[in-house]
């Protein structure tokens, strides 16, 4: 059976960059840095050529370029979008320190499938921890890929990467969050477990949910009697035993399918 | 709140292996090649160990080891199991050939979300084409990460691997499944969208499902056109746009968080 339907393209297929606040000035727009070269050089756009550039705010416009120099690039705003990519639902993702290149992959992948933000945790199991010295240069080598991945998946909003967090700071501040959710292997081996679907479906959109992911050895038991004790429920997510960077996918792709494809009922 | 539940323990954590039909005897499994060595040089394990043995059935037995030489590993059945970690719907992927190692990531995570076989397509657009010489090497590297994948993910089943297949053998070959869906870019833009749950829905358990997915630059037009003339359905993944990679894993845990985490309603 295929259904007839209307097609209405909303918004052309073009480039898109997130600017900074202090860059937007009344009708015109100033991009710098490595955007500014990725205009000149990679795309090897001209004056006249057409970007869209997206305000903190999540509000997009489509640009046209003015100037190009060596060091910035300029364009007047043209048209205000009114278009939305963003998840109803504000995700965290907080993911326990996985090793190699996996935070990246979560990042990356996360990013896609419409995270709000990332906290990194340091957790009692984790192989890696980071030097002291390394953890600044990380977090922005993780704003750089997560900001990449929103402009190439059309989001509205560049996911917040949160400072390295400690286990137990990390429950400390979640009192914040109408849901928060735990990643638990042991609930994919129970007969009995608690229902990630009607947590999910307990949210309204606009809420706020956190669900913690364990790292390669999952969650010491003290870290799951702590978890429990402030108030975050163990989930299993599908019966599979799932690698520790394919948890944040089938939560965030799951909340999708709810919220954004099934519909909120 | 913290709902109180039972936890019941049915499978103990022992490492898994698929054993070909040939190799099971009345009371007494043997283990060969890699999956030997494995037990012997990697788990080091030693008679009296325990493993758990899967039977190309989808059945799965708790073994003894009684015998370790150089070339094979004997074990004796204990207890046969009454576990299924599969889908209730047979979901088919047909990927278009993706660049460098994209297939093994979508062969690694889409057999861990539950996958039951890959299909990979030539396509128009495909910027990879494969080598005559090459394509067998190819396949059983694939089916040796589908294998592993599912021994780590506790499944029952290993997905098929099917033969490299061109685009239009692929459409001659689609009448056995229940759906077809293409996952189709220019829907996550358009206002107005099949709905990729409402299809899902559709299925009921032991349906089988073919989801076609593009390569790194989507369909062409003749592509979409032959599709929608054979009867598949296009629909979008959530508003975001998904890397080729990234749309078969939403999909399988979308159609898991519907069947399995939401129940079949």
């Amino acid at each position: 059976m295929w259904l007839k339907r209307l097609i209405k393209k909303v918004v052309p297929d073009l480039q898109r960059y997130f600017v900074p606040e202090e860059n937007w000035k009344k009708a015109k727009v100033i991009i710098a840095h490595d955007d500014a070269h990725h205009i000149s050089r990679v795309m090897r756009s001209k004056p006249g050529d057409k970007i869209i550039c997206n305000h903190p705010s999540g509000e997009a416009a489509i640009c046209r370029i003015t100037e190009i120099t060596g060091s910035h690039v300029a364009a007047d705003i043209n048209e205000w979008l009114n278009e939305s990519a963003e998840l109803p639902i504000e995700v965290t993702i907080a993911q326990g320190l996985p090793k190699s290149d996996k935070m990246d992959f979560v990042l990356k992948k996360g990013t896609e499938l419409g995270a709000y933000a990332f906290i990194p945790v340091q957790t009692d199991r984790a192989v890696v921890s980071w030097d002291d010295k390394k953890v600044e240069k990380k977090l922005n080598r993780y704003r750089k890929i997560v900001k990449e991945a929103s402009e190439q998946s059309h989001r509205n909003r560049i996911p917040l990467i949160q400072p390295l967090t400690m286990f137990n700071e990390l429950l400390d501040g979640s009192d914040t969050y109408d849901l928060k959710l735990f990643a638990y292997e042991e609930e994919a081996k129970t007969e009995k477990f608690q229902s990630f679907a009607l947590h999910v479906q307990s949210l309204a959109p606009g809420g706020k949910v956190m669900i913690v992911i364990g790292p390669e050895g999952g969650f010491s038991e003290r870290e799951a009697t702590l978890l429990k004790q402030n108030n975050f429920l163990p989930v299993r997510l599908g019966p599979r035993i799932l690698r520790t960077e394919t948890a944040a996918l089938y939560a965030l792709a799951s909340i999708s399918y709810q919220f954004e494809e099934l519909g909120c009922r």
